[in-house]
């Protein structure tokens, strides 16, 4: 499947378009959960963002194998927290399992400036990070469920990059295209992209025009959603707007 | 009970008091819980407010009932949630059982801004909100326990309004009077609101002056609660301030 | 234990290390999880703390026990909140042990102002306060899990205080070094309290060097944790700076 | 909907299918999850049923209304769990909302015996009930999440039925089909239950024969799901059968 | 307190009513939860039983104080579980509050056989026991939430005894009376055992007599709760009994 | 790793040792928590067992992905569980990580018998199976959190096998040594598996014949742990034994 072509003019789109936006676009091609349940930006100032999934999975960690600090030096299995931070390629999502475990941080802001140096375009896990105030500072999209300092190895080791994972009860696959901005995150199967850019943007373009209709005092009825009268005005609209 | 009137004079003293001083008369008139505890406030600068409760109530919905978006458009019982947004009548706070479910969002911007431009004072559901951050910057007290874009449907149907329900562990029947400020939402059942907003008043008044007074320094023991001679104090501190 | 001596040199560096450099160190001492997950910074902008423990313990009230507010004016076992706010010395930290329950307030900001007017340096608890917002504006360091305006006494008796407790899955003892910042807290068995102090401070100034390498593009490899030649350019820097 | 007709022979031919079987039909027609997770049978040897739904919801309870247990005595809304029990017809299953919440009882062991006397064929909480060890006893199959002994007062009101409802996450609606076995309960949407019917008996059927394979050693492929040679031997049983 | 006398005939009494009975009682005189929500029964046919609380008090286990298990051969402040139970005396019941804690075991089949011999009457934790299996084949009741087999040291250290705790939500005084049956275990006010002990017994008969209406097909009207008529004919049948 | 001979012998010796004694052993080698919390044998007679673990893994199953029941009849990717069942050699121990969702089964008695006719000694999930009555007949030990019928895609989808996993908390990489009894299941490092088989055998000596002491109505000290004079008692008794 990853050999759908995802442009820069459909990331674009779906970068303009709402989390909210996108979930029911989703919902109408059958997909009910598509959201991360749970996960906050941690600064929402910080700007919508699109890109590929990068997939990242942690397993529980265990006294014998994670327990020496000193290995976060050495490339390799042992390490493929660090492989992967320097394995992404720049307007990549990196996307964490962390089986939704809050316990010890998936990252802190060291691993966050080199992503944000390195252009990637966001960074979100399913369990905590570290240095959240800090991140919090950063124009870096960063999400997760829980700010704890604890340091990964004391509950998590990287176990593989690029496989399929689940993260906050959602399936991620390398590739899939992700999209947040300051509500949260949402998981595009990668061959519905094309599709729910267009469609997600003539949703937001409508909507505009429907909430100031309903921010001007119309009742709900007959404007949203629209019936034919709204629908002629909107298409009035849409066609002064030129575009 | 619904007999019970309730004046504006007593919606506005209630509005004033705190809802730690609430939940403290409450206690004494042994209510031990009518806080909703997990909802925030979405703007914490939205201010206060007080009104009476307007019921919503969803139940899980349904692959056969729910799913068909368009049905949105029509009226009737398939799309009680736009009937109850618009039977709500100005002043009246609407508040939602979505059975503590954060999965989909129980309303987003738009029906905010509905229930805002038609004069209704706050809005409320133990489940999610779509388009947090739009909605916390609106003048419009909004409480949830979660901020999740997913569209309604895809895991509530709204099944009747103004009937009692259970909110965040709490009851409301229609008519109690909800009072909210930036710390959270407090229900007062109806046939209290009178009582209580006298005495939550002259608590109110009673702790500004308290406080006046350990923020000075003195110790808890003579002062809060206050022996014979902070009473004292209080009467003429209150003597003078004429009312 | 207790007769290790923490003098005010230990606590001012311990006070500038981040939470995650000192739980870093504690997992390097064998410590997994001395960090309070859970519980957020009502103030993030109130600054660093580092004192010793002095701990509370709830129990859950009983209605025969706790239910006539009226006790709060006596002293006494009936009371042990207050005596243990009157109690607790300049310098220390009030660490309550409320069972991870936040149904309840375990203080609210009239308390907070008397602890924060006798020198106290923070207040934790895994339970909930009320009048957080008000907390959030004083320059006091104040952590919880929730912002429960329910009084007290509805689900919690302070029963001892000054005995060992567990605080959000964390055994503290009385002495204890707790240490806070913006992300949260983090406890310090006493006795490893000096030899952190010093580790603490040598891995942040490190850190705030390797992390101008790794801002400016560096990638990890060589840098965190840095290589042979990264230690001898962070040798001469520190040189430089004197100290 | 509930014009639709249910015969004797539908219900006969679900309770001989079980909820596995049940699950799996119901998936195939899109629904996702009408099974009611985390609730057991008391009495795993009571038997299989099948009946239409008489639904039952709780809120929660509040000082005011609910805490005079000598209302027991009286009929009307103040006493709604009573009328229930009395109201519902022989054949049918009593199923309650108790938002799942175990805190306190659904019913006990006098009100199952009335239940069971009357001819009602089994009773739903996703909460709790009491004398659970004596109900394990009864020939009456009873589903619950928990075995609390405390009485529903304190902590549920009844406050009406027929209506539809959520239990345990699963919309039902009064006239729903209710099945249930050793392994817990399904909920199938009235109108669906013919065609389940057939469905899940020539499911049962196959599954047996298939069985008989598995159990003598075959692998999965080519068995389960059968393979056209498999089909062809499973006709020439079914045929055998005469039916 | 603990200087209300009760006797063997109280304990009696309250081990014949059934924790249902015991906590509509309880309710009756204001106490909401007295019941232990979430413990089960190891083996439910150990009958019941009734005695004082003798608490025993966990908090998390650290790295630096609990985990030389030789120090389970040491008497003292490192091995307060053995002194408990070495401690308590005969008739009474080993309640202990693991903070609702299930990741290692409270006690195991040695302590419980200990307990069994020393003729301690009952054995209670809100956290796990080990060797469940084996405890469940002893004439011996213990309760707990879960079967977990890692040692204790692992996550507890016992703290102190005869301690007010919290168990499983409740607040447990030293002295308190504990009753518990096959359903689960009930917390009684030391000072309202003798009351409560009457008042069960006439309702435990009530409801005997009652129940035979109930099973022969009364409906819940007039027979329970008992109108004039029925509260008569109990009246005869509780003067045949002589008793 | 697994070039770790594991002999005959070794399982032997392990499979006699309870959970709670390899927990213990474990613990003095360091490791805090290898016992999986909260899942449950569905037959406590099925025996205990030890084997090499052979692990799946589950993800969020996807609409697009998963929802086509057919596929079951194919073999490869979108059916990887049927291949894992097929591909495990006898006297292996299937363990599943299903991200502790138990909202649909891991499996059934399909599955299960075959398994069990090809000689697989266990299998376990942190999920649910379905079946579970008919499971709890079979002579094969089984071990899941809950028991839900639902049919595994609706929430589940295997993605790789034979990858180290997570389950119910604890790592899990294959070829670790897998044991159970009917208290639960231990997760065991290969590397650990001769060292422990050892240990596990003596430990357990010494507690039989330790138990028959504290049986007999000795006090924990000086027995439990033994003191010199009890130690040589048993030195004794285990020369007596012959072995």
């Amino acid at each position: 499947m990853s050999d759908i072509v995802i442009t820069q003019d459909i990331l674009d789109k779906l970068k303009q378009a709402s989390t909210a936006t996108l979930t029911t676009q989703l919902f109408k091609h059958g997909f009910r959960q598509q959201f991360l349940v749970g996960l906050n930006a941690l600064n929402k100032d910080a700007g919508s963002f699109a890109g590929e999934a990068f997939t990242l999975r942690f397993i529980p960690s265990r006294e014998d194998k994670d327990w020496d600090l000193g290995d976060l030096a050495k490339r390799g299995d042992d390490n493929l927290q660090w492989e992967a931070v320097e394995a992404i390629e720049p307007g990549k999502v990196l996307i964490i399992d962390s089986r939704s475990d809050p316990r010890a941080a998936s990252a802190g802001n060291m691993l966050m400036t080199r992503l944000m140096r390195k252009g990637v375009v966001a960074a979100i896990t399913d369990g905590a990070f570290r240095d959240g105030t800090e991140i919090s500072r950063m124009s870096f999209p960063a999400y997760c469920a829980a700010n704890t300092a604890s340091t990964r190895p004391a509950f998590h080791r990287a176990i593989d990059m690029q496989r399929p994972i689940g993260c906050a009860g959602v399936a991620v696959y390398p590739g899939d295209i992700i999209v947040g901005d300051a509500d949260g995150v949402v998981v595009i199967p990668r061959h519905l992209a094309p599709v729910l850019a267009d469609a997600a943007y003539e949703q937001e373009m409508r909507e505009r025009f429907l909430f100031t209709k309903i921010d001007a005092g119309q009742p709900l009825w007959g404007t949203y959603p629209p019936n034919e009268q709204t629908l002629a005005e909107y298409a009035s609209w849409r066609a002064e707007q030129g575009k």
